[in-house]
């Protein structure tokens, strides 16, 4: 299969193509790093990318920012930052590959454990990954050509800790190795409309 | 208690102040209708109301606006309208309202059945949903002072058949009794970061 992997030189991007380059042609992606250039927060430069691409089967996305920061201390802008990079940028991954995307292809997002495990200063994040469950939930029943959507949600990679370990007191640290598998279920099986957690 | 309840003259509004009214003093808030005036989309506009209504025990929240849509008929600026009104028009409820409730006080706001059982056209509501399940699981555990949040998801009402009953082919349809005594559960009760479900 030909596919995209957004955010590919990122601790979880690493993760997804360690494993799906052993079986898979990857077109990395991201703002300044990869084979192909693209801003998930800017709709025009996904419909770029995609140009620039041609034909591909499947989307895996590992991008998608949010601020952390305790619940009082949000201004609306720094609440946002999530909707709009890791939610609404991901979401126009899908809208703008919808139109593209090969027959039986997929798209695969990515969220974080921090909605079913929440930490403080994490709400942001909490609700980004909550909407992006309910944005595969609903998206995956109006798919047509056998388009599969899912979203991975992992919990801290172990490849993170010195980044963002301090947030995260006594959540079981994850495997790259376990986090590429995961990705490897939603490209490679025939999961649809699901959460595919890790840790 | 005294009970700010956003959205009050709409059919799950109307829903929670017959059951809160029972018991309670009720100022309702909206737009156009109720005792204060305020628009969940300007965040300026929620400090207003706060500021008029002075003290308070509890917010229920049963506004929000979302668009519905086949998924590829949705431009970005239709899928935000959800994220932007129902989720951060929500929330900038919270965010604003915490500087001021009083202590053991509570937020109820409102989702929807769609991120757990779709219908087509309703992608969009069902990330609203989605992020806002995230964000009360996110935001309860950094609550002081006894303060609790939660978010009643109700299916569809029976009161609002003529206007989304085709949407919602073979859905159980809700009684508004049942819902006002979920907003009862999360304003009386102890529950906190719960998503209440009706039907
Ligand atoms: N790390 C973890 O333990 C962990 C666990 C669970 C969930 N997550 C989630 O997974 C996602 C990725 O996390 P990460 O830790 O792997 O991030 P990261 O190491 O900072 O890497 C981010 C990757 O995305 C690219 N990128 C950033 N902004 C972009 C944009 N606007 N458009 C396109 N590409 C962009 C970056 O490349 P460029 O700089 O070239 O753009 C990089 O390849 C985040 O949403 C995070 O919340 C992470
Ligand atoms: N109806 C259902 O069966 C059902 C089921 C599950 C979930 N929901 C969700 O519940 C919420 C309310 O639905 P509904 O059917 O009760 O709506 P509705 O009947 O249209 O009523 C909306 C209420 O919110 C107020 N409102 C609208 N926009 C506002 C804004 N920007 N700022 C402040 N107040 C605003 C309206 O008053 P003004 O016009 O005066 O502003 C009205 O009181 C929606 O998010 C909906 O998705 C509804």
């Amino acid at each position: 299969m030909k596919i995209i992997l957004v955010g590919a030189s990122g601790d979880v991007g690493r993760a997804a193509y360690s494993e799906l380059s052993k079986r898979h042609d990857i077109v990395r992606a991201g703002r300044s790093t990869g084979d192909v250039s693209v801003d998930i927060g800017d709709r025009q430069s996904i419909g770029a990318m995609y140009d620039a691409v041609g034909t591909f089967d499947a989307v895996v996305s590992t991008a998608g920012n949010v601020h952390f920061a305790p619940l009082a201390e949000y201004t609306e802008a720094t609440f946002r930052v999530g909707l709009d990079n890791k939610v609404m940028g991901q979401i126009n991954l899908v809208l703008e590959g919808l139109k593209r995307i090969s027959d039986h292809g997929s798209f695969t997002l990515t969220s974080g454990v921090l909605d079913r495990d929440p930490v403080v200063s994490g709400t942001s994040a909490a609700t980004a990954n909550g909407a992006l469950a309910g944005f595969v939930t609903g998206a995956a029943i109006e798919q047509q050509r056998g388009i599969r959507i899912n979203v991975v949600s992992p919990g801290l990679l172990e490849a993170s800790e010195a980044r963002y370990g301090a947030f995260f007191p006594g959540h079981e640290r994850v495997s790259s190795e376990k986090v590429g598998r995961a990705f490897a279920k939603c490209v490679e099986g025939a999961v649809t409309g699901q959460v595919v957690t890790v840790g």
